[in-house]
């Protein structure tokens, strides 16, 4: 396939026929392009004529639009279409997508957009989504879904089916319920394809079916559907009794979504931040990190200044202070981004002594390497004194080998406490490990130096 | 779901069943568990109890079970299992699934394992997708697919499609392809639940279908289905005929494999390792990281060695050189992994230019801030002397900016050069801030101090 490409040309084109209000020539431009491919080009566009596109294509497309563009952008456009407006956009979404944009509304505005909802029961569906929690199972899933009874016979299940799924986009599974819309298994396509019409449904469902209650975590949902690579899950409520339905592809943005925060986490960046989105915001996820590793900074100062008699004595030592320093840091953060990986794929078990050990015996065996190779070039280039190289040598070792364990240990303590683990990553722990490292580094060098 | 959880108790018992060779009991025990929860359970045994548990239960549930174990395990059971033994496995499998075990077999072990499939259809459509590399379209797709051609009426249609069904666990779309097999369309389920069976294909199929090349990459192709929110999508070859199809579930797996890989390259870990790997695995991928690291150390080193004057003159001056250093290796981590996260989603545009002009702004603000603290901190608490304190907060900017600019421009840079711009962040990017920081720094102060 030859993937879309956004180009300035398409982008001044767009302009142009906007500014000269050409609307069968834009409308026909955009007519052959995928919705995920006119978001790509409305965040190229200032808000109105984001709006003017938004208003002259069809509902069809541009509620689709809608639910592609990023927060910032849809905000500033929902607040200039009317309440009416918006509804018509949103009688087209399934109701997962449509709750997902009603939520952002201010409240009053909700209200009045409900209200502009003709058909009774899908704005039902909305007001009944509206009240979970968007990171659970119940903000995840869509009210649309096709259920059969287990008492019916595969022919009524047919008839039902063809009218239920007129307002289903995808089919994935055939729920079956019992008289009181309790789950108890599913009907597979494939079986309906296959099999003749005179069965019954209660002796040819599947009583095996995977599901989550409306409580469960968006992150169990993702795990459980990926481990066992579900396409959709049924959600049930308390009383088991069929709620609603979670598709893949709403997964696989949780699943991005939580790769990508332990990577800028881990990278000292909190907030969801994009490299398009304005300085301030930018800086506002960047700036207390970076104040963290200040305040480390300051801490080895005043470590080193409280060494001032070294200083004079053995000024060589002072050298070494940045390969220390870079060192604790590196071992660090490895450490922790291979156990809050391992935490965030369930694939971390065993008990913590084996693990810190195992961490331990890996320190011994890099920092071993390391201080090996530069004891040589304190040696030979930096003309050291005996003992200094013997220094810096054990430091290393015993500075690889505390950043190992704390980068093990510290992870898994806050997952115990219920805490997300990526937040132990990155400049937390280099700063940590910074500051402790060279505070092992001296008091090793006043154990062997004796000052 | 109450979900599955391993336990030691559960481990010990399954032990104690093969060790004394209850099968019956352990058949019913494994009976009730999912392939994937059983794929935990075998990385907790050894490997003869692994091979144990494969040759037991029946090769409709091992055959998946093998797919879902880690690749260091799957080759150990693979070695103790008889071509004939690997074979049987491997009928029960989904061709792409097959391929992806048969092509970690040594050569002459292919050949044989092959030679004992007895379906001659099913054997050559592994021979066939072997030939494609693993990390192309072609590599991630299977054989089995449903597909009427565009001649047929409905009710022919639904006849070979029952037929087709049979071979395909689950089926996503019908795809409608002319009397040469050249992809013209699909049909929706939907719509054959919908449809009268008197219609013709040619006159219900929706001709527009997204579909990748054999040869284009799984990173393209995992972009496009999750741009497109897509659940299957059609593999053609070079003349657009249909050759396979990859669904949602193989993709997702690509997709967290592409941000792990970002994250470990990020935080200084190369391969694909996990916590539970062996020391051996874990130092290679380790040691080369804090190597570069190290090196980058004995830089500094010999910096500071080279501005020994200094350090009698101004010994004040060496106090903030961790500060220096762990600054300029946090913001260039900071930005370095923005770029990346937008190159890999595919969010970067606008020139060059306007991005570092962005970096630069941003870097005078944080350093703004940053050096505004630390001049106060410098002359209040440590008693500096006025011009040492302004060098250390006019290095600080100084520094903030260039690993701002450094840590945008090289990942750019190595993407325009079709190099992963991940392995410019990390380690790598921290180093050469470290060493880039500290030189600038005792420039700044050569040239303020004049010594």
């Amino acid at each position: 396939m030859t993937t879309f490409k956004i180009t300035d040309e398409l982008i001044e084109k767009i302009q142009q026929l906007i500014e000269q209000k050409q609307n069968k020539e834009l409308t026909t431009l955009l007519s052959d392009l995928h919705y995920a491919d006119i978001a790509e080009i409305i965040h190229e566009l200032d808000t109105e004529e984001g709006v003017y596109i938004i208003r002259l294509i069809d509902a069809q497309k541009t509620s689709d639009v809608l639910t592609e563009l990023d927060d910032d952008y849809r905000e500033n456009i929902l607040k200039n279409l009317s309440a009416k407006e918006i509804a018509d956009e949103i009688i087209e979404l399934d109701t997962d997508d449509a709750v997902d944009i009603i939520s952002e509304l201010p409240e009053d505005r909700k209200t009045e957009v409900i209200s502009h909802i003709k058909d009774v029961e899908h704005a039902k569906d909305i007001v009944d989504l509206l009240r979970y929690d968007e990171d659970t199972a119940g903000g995840l899933m869509a009210k649309e879904l096709v259920k059969v009874n287990e008492n019916w016979n595969v022919l009524k299940c047919v008839k039902e089916m063809r009218e239920q799924a007129a307002h289903v986009t995808r089919v994935h599974s055939i729920y079956v319920v019992d008289d009181n819309d309790v789950l108890k298994g599913r009907l597979s396509l494939k079986d309906l394809l296959t099999t003749s019409t005179r069965s019954e449904v209660k002796d040819i469902y599947i009583p095996k079916v995977d599901y989550v209650y409306v409580t469960d975590t968006a992150e169990e949902v993702a795990h459980i559907m990926s481990k066992y690579d579900l396409e959709a899950i049924p959600v049930v409520d308390e009383m088991k009794r069929l709620v609603g339905r979670i598709t893949i592809d709403d997964v696989v943005d949780v699943i991005r979504e939580e790769a990508e925060k332990d990577y800028q986490l881990a990278a000292g960046i909190t907030n969801d931040v994009e490299a398009d989105d304005n300085i301030w915001k930018l800086t506002k996820a960047r700036l207390p990190w970076l104040l963290i590793g200040m305040f480390g900074g300051l801490g080895a100062a005043s470590i080193i200044n409280g060494f001032q008699d070294t200083m004079m004595v053995y000024p060589i030592l002072l050298i070494f202070i940045p390969l220390i320093q870079a060192t604790a840091g590196n071992v660090g953060v490895q450490s922790s981004a291979i156990i809050v990986q391992g935490l965030a794929n369930n694939s971390i078990d065993g008990e913590l002594i084996k693990r810190l050990l195992k961490e331990f015996l890996l320190g011994l065996i890099n920092g071993g390497t390391i201080a090996g190779i530069v004891i040589l070039v304190s040696h030979f280039a930096f003309k050291a004194e005996y003992l200094v190289s013997i220094t810096v040598a054990i430091a290393l070792i015993t500075v690889i080998v505390n950043a190992a364990v704390i980068g093990t240990f510290i992870p898994i303590l806050l997952h115990k406490r219920g805490i997300d683990p990526a937040v132990a990553t990155g400049p937390f722990i280099t700063t940590s490990n910074d500051v402790l490292g060279i505070l092992i580094y001296f008091f090793i060098a006043k154990m062997i130096l004796g000052f």
